[in-house]
């Protein structure tokens, strides 16, 4: 650019090459020089796409650890892609940071974004780098393949298939809960290990990827369930035109949870409506429920039925241990 | 879910059926029920992947009107597929939305963005939407589809190709001087018809989509102008590690842009680093730029001839009308 030449790398660049360029490990990522990146889909394979995100003060607090924001912006895009079927091929993402943001603090998201990444086997394909004037916001669309044809849906459910959960439900929940009210945690009779135990369900989720294969070989449908288990399930009965039956006493809990739902009954509507669990519920035929539990087994996740599908108006019932149904409230957790 | 059974339906999944689920063509949408979409990528084909968003206050002003915000929301993301030569196949859309949005914002912003995405042959496959209490944000993640090996990349360039460009440059930047400052129409001397253009250009960029398979066919190289003629062409110099030589008075203006340069030349500063161009900057070796020119003709596209590219150490470098080299001092956009 003429004689005095100056450096024409702008600011945005330099901050891509330090903090990004290290995690676009996919050849596909053309080193994030370009405008776009390339991908190949393996024959006989088809892409599922997911996109989701966490706004601050919306999915996490603001004084969050960078680490876990960025571990839980990636794993509730791998949640999907594991109860899909789906192997984890790459991810785009979309960061706007506000001018707190310092430098330490991409450099603290990034590093732990690219462990996970390498961990699930999900590098960096793309992004976008931009600063708000409003709240820090990560947006990932996360892409997986499946052979083709085989993807795990929630309306492919049928009569008679089981209701199977994988880890424990509503710590994530709880966890929230000590977040807000550091007094529940001696209210519930947690320990320092349970309390957080539970805090750290909430900042970051365990996605069952290391299941997919076997959900996709053993289920006939599946879902993530991240709204809450009530309102995810009704969600598969809508889908899939049935009722479901299940046992409240069935639900997995940790021994957090049930720690604190002994000293507090009521929190059972919290375990079981109240989201951001990150696991994965599926249908699957009775004859292939031992297959599955063996190989959640081999992969170190806990993996319960805890009820039934059967023909109906598409509606999910829940019973107590004394047999009684249930209803609750507010099914699911919704931003509207 | 018992006797009472209140509507399972959030009134997240309403809006969704409501607003977004008519955009959901693609079958691999499935309707949105889904945790993900699938597709297919055609045999022989690879999968072009791009993320860009647009944040209220940075990239729109906050009283654009919802058609414009999702036009230029999608449409950003269809100009880097038409620079890399695919042919757009679905998007992923993520949204935040405050509480002031009201329904009638989003019908009209769906609706906009419904027509877009026929227009081009790009629907919506899946997305994810949020409330949040900071700032309106449209985050998408657009493919598209070229026979494999053949997307256009930035550092392709060859010596002795010759520099095309698509469009007009600086109309958008100009735009944005006009909604800031009500006087400047004056003082350029723009009647209401050239306002009414730069101000249209701003708010609603025209990707050249339709060029995509005949710049596929003709181009070694190509990126998307969207931070500054002057800072993308020096990054495609750096990427492909040749020197560029451009002529200023063959970059393409229209006659409102020239009008205004007239009347303040200062402003070729604006016109060549503003960015928000949205238009194809193409390496083109000299024998096929009769082609490109004949396609371009063929689907209402201006496409100019602006400079060469030459062996050199990677750089950009521009001559007035008088043959006087010229220098920038901000080559391109940066949000950092």
């Amino acid at each position: 650019m003429g004689a005095r030449k100056p450096n024409p790398e702008s600011a945005e660049d330099r901050l891509i090459a330090r903090h990004f360029r290290p995690l676009a490990t996919h050849p596909g990522a053309l080193g994030l020089i370009d405008d776009a990146a390339v991908i190949t889909v393996p024959a006989g394979h088809e892409l599922v796409l997911k996109t989701d995100g966490v706004i601050a003060g919306v999915h996490f607090f603001p004084d969050d650890p960078p680490e876990t924001v960025a571990r839980k912006a990636l794993r509730i895009n791998l949640s999907d892609l594991a109860a899909k079927g789906a192997r984890p091929l790459g991810f785009l993402l979309s960061i706007a940071l506000t001018r707190e943001v310092v430098d330490g603090w991409l450099a603290r998201f990034t590093r732990a974004l690219g462990a996970d990444a390498k961990k699930f086997g999900c590098p960096l394909l793309g992004g976008d780098t931009d600063r708000t004037p409003g709240l820090v916001s990560v947006t990932i669309a996360a892409f997986g393949t499946v052979p083709r044809g085989t993807m795990l849906r929630r309306d492919r459910a049928r009569a008679r298939d089981r209701i199977v959960v994988t880890g424990t439900i509503g710590d994530a929940a709880l966890g929230v809960i000590l977040r807000r009210d550091p007094k529940a945690a001696a209210r519930w009779g947690l320990d320092r290990r349970l309390r957080e135990h539970l805090l750290r369900r909430y900042l970051v989720p365990q996605p069952r990827n290391a299941l997919a294969a076997a959900l996709r070989r053993a289920a006939h449908g599946a879902m993530d369930v991240s709204d809450g288990l009530i309102g995810d399930l009704a969600k598969m009965c809508r889908a899939s035109r049935l009722d479901a039956q299940v046992d409240i006493a069935r639900v997995p809990l940790s021994r957090a949870a049930r720690t604190a739902l002994a000293a507090e009954p009521a929190l059972i509507d919290t375990i079981l409506t109240g989201g951001d669990d990150f696991e994965v519920i599926a249908s699957v035929p009775a004859r292939n429920v031992a297959a599955l539990r063996g190989a959640a087994r081999r992969v170190g996740v806990r993996l319960t039925e805890i009820g039934g599908f059967a023909a109906g108006a598409g509606n999910a019932h829940f019973r107590d241990a004394q047999g009684r149904a249930r209803t609750f409230a507010q099914a699911s957790y919704s931003h509207f």
